[in-house]
């Protein structure tokens, strides 16, 4: 570039802000432009690259309505959402820095398919009757230090043995629920053993993955948000070992930490009690939550 | 961070794409992904402001549609369609490199008031009648070594003396026209004086302009495209000197090369021999075009 030099345009953008009232919004704004032109002094985009970039970002806003959002799919598919997540969790458990023995169970990714005021059932409950291969879930809901977390809300939810989630077919409730901890931080629930899913590939999203070399699936998981006074929201899944795409899953949610071993029995006396007629699978987990700063 | 490590996610994506057939694609795809995730990682975004920028892209694509480009708005006032015109225009100008002494006039953005198919006039027509204050612009069209560039099209746009372009009023061509450089790459005709002008400011890309401190508004400029067989494709402004907003462009189009003194003139007998019963303005500008590699 000797007959011309690229000026420092982002370095002439940051400096109009001299009148902006938002020190934090200064800051993420000044930071976003130095990074996205540093991105395309880089890569030397060119006229052609950045309008298809445009035709992408507008494709993937038209694509938005009640139902799908895929900016937050595109943000999944590229690992930020679970940046974001990570990060989060990074500030929340500030309060064990002295503490090097005590990890929190990993976060993961919330996904779009909670459902708030989920039907509050007893310990044991069976939600999964009339889908999948029956499975208990079990573990102890206990603080970093290992004090047992009583009365600790627990929300589940996950899709059918298809792989899809209830408000992806209807109105309906299925395979969801809230829980609470015993008096020692116990919990146990019946649903099914998760499966294996693909996130929507019909958009602008999808053709992305496609053209990045990517499939569209999730591994099997179980989705768990865990509430507790005095301590961390905890939002997480736990991942089937078995599932295909572990090693690949679309949104990049898989934290070593959360794959649990799906144990099957012959049909017969599960540890709960219960009497089976068929196969089941057992899941057991325990969640270690940050108490709160 | 001493309980948990924040993982590199980014480096993740970038792996996943190993089965990409398109290189480019790749490597414009990785160095998005690394700086997307640098960006907030620098400046820790929580999952709240991760969501405001969800929602703001997502109402940016809806803003969208066959009349405003939200997104390239967003572009243009984030300082990025200059660099992506910086970038190019030094891209063509590298058969330029072993010739020091050679300097093309630079590139500007285009933005979204061309129009095709503009009338083609002879030399010194005038194109402003029934508008602002008549002005002559004139000047040579040389390559960067001087010599002329004979028979030059020269399309040329602005907005009227209110700011506004014809297409954003109606259906009808008006203050546009397509010359054509005589024997000795002379170039002349008439319009007006152009006067700034904001930017759409009632969407998104508005709010944010206002959040950051910033105005709306463009000085006044006279659009110029000059093709030339042989020649690069030269998109620029001619800047009015007196302007407002010579220094805070909200698109910061601004080359101080491309800022031009319009002299006023008192009524009577113009350089080019028309006769003028009111005060009129007078534009020199020569353009020097890069040779084609």
């Amino acid at each position: 570039m000797a007959a011309l030099e690229v000026s420092d345009f982002a370095q002439a953008v940051i400096d109009r802000m001299g009148e902006c009232q938002d020190a934090r919004f200064k800051q993420v704004m000044s930071a976003l432009v130095k990074y996205a032109h540093a991105f395309m002094r880089e890569v030397d985009l060119t006229p052609e690259e950045w309008m298809a970039g445009i035709q992408f970002l507008t494709e993937t806003g038209k694509k938005c309505d009640d139902k799908r959002q895929e900016f937050i799919l595109l943000s999944d598919t590229l690992g930020i959402s679970m940046l974001i997540v990570a990060l989060d969790q990074a500030r929340g458990a500030k309060a064990l820095a002295g503490r090097p023995g005590e990890k929190p169970t990993e976060a993961t990714v919330q996904g779009p398919f909670f459902w708030p005021g989920a039907p509050q059932l007893e310990l044991g409950a069976d939600i999964g009757q009339g889908y999948g291969e029956p499975t208990l879930y079990y573990g102890r809901v206990t603080d970093t230090g290992g004090r047992p977390v009583a009365g600790c809300e627990l929300d589940v939810w996950s899709g059918d043995e298809h792989g899809f989630y209830d408000m992806q077919k209807g109105n309906e409730m299925h395979l969801r629920a809230q829980f609470r901890t015993d008096q020692d931080g116990n919990y146990r629930f019946w649903s099914i053993k998760p499966t294996f899913y693909p996130v929507p590939g019909d958009g602008p999203v999808g053709r992305m993955l496609d053209k990045m070399g990517r499939h569209l699936n999730r591994p099997g998981h179980m989705h768990m948000m865990l509430n507790a006074p005095g301590h961390e929201r905890l939002i997480t899944h736990i991942f089937v070992k078995d599932s295909p795409y572990l090693d690949s899953d679309a949104v990049f949610g898989v934290r070593n930490s959360l794959i649990v071993d799906f144990p099957r029995h012959p049909p017969g006396r599960a540890p709960d009690g219960r009497v089976l007629e068929q196969p089941y699978y057992t899941a057991h987990y325990d969640f270690r939550l940050v108490p709160s700063a």
